[in-house]
């Protein structure tokens, strides 16, 4: 395709903001009036206007007003089969995947229905401008198979792969560990690195995984060793116990997943709820990654993931943020940030000691606070780095694919424009104004913030 | 005004769900082709379209299809000075009060200011359905006074006073309890009563107030015994602590609105997130009500409110929600019950025993699952029943003003639609489906949901 360019105002990340406290704007790069310069759906240039227009005379651009324009959304975890059923009534974690879950994911079985859900999936998506997701399927092949066609169709940059279970599952709904495998095989052959399509080795959780069906995911990624491993990891009490008595010769839940080599980069252990202190540094040690669900923690009652824990220096865990649609009761990871805020602040309850003396650690509860460009760095070049896919997409350096989001900040419920208001009217936007117009988005707005999204250069949703 | 009628689907209350665990349809009135007729803004006749239209043969007939009709919501606890600063980062109670709230409050001092904020006020009040609020004002006469002649410009049935504070706060916002007691004369004797204006004494907390400040109430009560008392209680743990230290002759927070004769029925402290046993106890003997702030205690990290410990038939508590907007981030009361039904599975996770098991109550847990039945019972006739307004308002009861709320139960985030053809698409509506949109609607949708709201028998708000 000829190159293109859009025009606006721009906010993306060089760095991890939590790097600089107290300082956080060293991470951010903004461009009031910039440039991105598209080719083949890469990113040949990016700039302010003034400086690099002149290089690309001839080039159709497309002005983006009223706007703030960054790079899409990343979703860390994601359930493509549950789109339906979101917002479920009434169960925690165990109950709620028998009741609610796995009967509205067998019908992904037949074609026709996995084809209109995962229409809406994808739809729902881009109207929540995000451009990326890990996301897990079920564990029949044709599911997986009208997923991989939709996400080539659609020219997404996806992560995903056949979703085994083989415990604590009804018949009707269960892999074997051979089955798991093969079919594993088939879907990696035709659809890993095709087009922009990766693929998870995904072991649903250690719930629900027997030893032989771990040892498979073992098999896949010793065959197999730049696929991604997408799983769950102590999201709730009661599974905790429970996976510890299924597998009865670890100490605790990463034991069964370091058992079987699976801990690593491109690792993702979604949740992490109940994750101990030595679980954090072995995660941090292997460069493996957690995503933090908290719409679905609070939805489901898991609990408060100690994400000032999990950010500490001393052994800084990759953190993506995941909807988790549908133990997530929402799409857009606008939410995830409104509910990861609350979360935060709910912890610092315990960590500013007012409750509990012995608690108080103002460090870790500095870093429970979700300011608006640790947030928005947390689901863009931040979501990227700990999915292993920072040198694709995530920021609008040179050669990364142009997928980005132009958010309206006055759009929302009623509230939003005057509110919005107070941080700016008119005139050159700048990055402490676009800072808090983006707080405002994710506390006040929500995905009618979504004007646009663009893949790979291309506008793919523009909201009604 | 001549007689007039809607016809459409109904749904409201005869009695609390509370008391009907396994059975809450019992407590629930439903009319899936009913009939609303109304009377210089007060409901004349109200049945089944089929039993009761031939005696109101003449009468023009509003037809509201493809939308449940519920009474008008109510709001036990809002701020509408806060109405721009709804949403602002990063601080707990205290400090978030000094940084953000005094100054936009302050404002309100300026007529002009204050009549475009109540503005906005009631606009978004009527686009979120709620039809009635328990409202924070200042400590300064012409907020107030905007206040009141904007209430009845719209007809609405609004409870409210100078909100007073004398501690704790910059000396440019403080009351004396001598200008607080004159004020609030001067309001009382004009406003209450007067259309369908209610007054509230309101010493903003016991943290902000001297005891000459509690004391000028005291008296106000005295002199005026049918009104009402609204304050906040027990929402931070470092505010519990500062108002003990200021009234270090009682125990606990309770006993400072006691000490001065505040508590009993029309008493309403908000939050109430850390009332011990006792409290609840005394809550429940002397009439008073807690309005339950689910968004705001996450949004701030106040804590989870013991919602199913308030609930308990040995001392129930009376309860009603609030946005507390601009403590919590959204106007809607939609937002409260799907915050209030995560409140609610976050204590389950203690409750159910599977962390500590002596802390098993399963009656308890019980009581914090927010069904739909529950929810909208909350924000109807519940709340109108703690406020002692149940007599005018909260259900379709003939005598009541005819306040009522239409929802689109397919409006809100584009996952919602789909999601609600799971439970409904077409042919008659039952009560079990009309729950189970209920519950798409406060768990997936938003305040989309609310088409039109109706003040006093007239549509006051359409959505566009």
């Amino acid at each position: 395709m000829a190159k293109t360019a859009v025009r606006g105002t721009f906010l993306d990340f060089v760095d991890d903001p939590y790097k600089h406290v107290g300082n956080e704007e060293a991470a951010a790069r903004f461009q009031a009036d910039g440039l991105l310069v598209v080719e083949d759906g890469v990113i040949v240039d990016f700039g302010a206007y003034d400086d690099i227009a002149s290089t690309h005379s001839g080039v159709e651009i497309t002005e983006i007003r009223d706007r703030i324009i960054l790079p899409g959304f990343i979703d860390g975890h994601i359930h493509l089969p549950q789109t339906r059923v979101l917002g479920a009534y009434g169960e925690q974690l165990l109950p709620w995947l028998q009741k609610w879950v796995f009967p509205e994911e067998h019908k992904y079985s037949e074609r026709e229905y996995a084809e209109e859900g995962t229409k809406h999936f994808f739809d729902n998506l881009l109207a929540s401008g995000t451009t990326t997701a890990q996301t897990f399927t079920t564990g029949n092949l044709t599911c997986n198979e009208v997923f991989f066609e939709e996400a080539s169709r659609r020219n997404m940059r996806m992560i995903a792969g056949l979703t085994g279970i083989d415990r604590h599952v009804p018949d009707y709904f269960a892999n074997t560990p051979e089955q798991f495998y093969d079919d594993s095989r088939t879907l990696i052959e035709k659809w890993h690195g095709k087009g922009r399509n990766l693929y998870a080795i995904t072991p649903r959780f250690g719930f629900g995984a027997s030893n032989e069906l771990l040892a498979a995911c073992q098999k896949l990624k010793e065959e197999f060793p730049d696929l991604w491993i997408n799983t769950h990891i102590s999201e709730n009490p009661a599974e905790v116990h429970g996976v510890l008595a299924l597998h009865d010769d670890c100490h605790d839940y990463l034991g069964v997943y370091e058992k079987f080599g699976l801990v690593g980069p491109k690792f993702t252990g979604g949740h992490g709820v109940w994750l101990s202190n030595s679980e954090f540094r072995r995660f941090s040690e292997a460069g493996a990654s957690v995503a933090f669900c908290p719409s679905s923690n609070l939805y489901l009652g898991s609990g408060l993931f100690r994400l000032g824990r999990a950010l500490d220096p001393e052994h800084r865990v990759l953190v993506s943020y995941g909807t988790d649609m549908g133990g997530g009761n929402r799409f857009s990871l606008l939410n995830s940030l409104e509910d990861g805020y609350k979360v935060g602040m709910l912890n610092n309850t315990i960590l500013d000691g007012s409750i509990l003396p012995s608690e108080q650690d103002l460090a870790e509860s500095e870093r429970n606070k979700l300011s608006p460009l640790r947030a928005f760095y947390s689901i863009t070049k931040g979501g990227a780095e700990a999915l292993y896919i920072d040198d694709l997409v995530g920021s609008f350096d040179i050669g990364k694919e142009a997928d980005f989001v132009a958010l309206d900040w006055t759009a929302g419920p009623p509230a939003t424009a005057w509110h919005q208001s107070l941080s700016y009217s008119d005139g050159p936007l700048t990055l402490e104004t676009v800072s808090d117009l983006l707080f405002g988005v994710m506390m006040v707005g929500d995905e009618r913030a979504v004007d646009q999204t663009w893949i790979a250069g291309e506008l793919a949703y523009q909201k009604a």
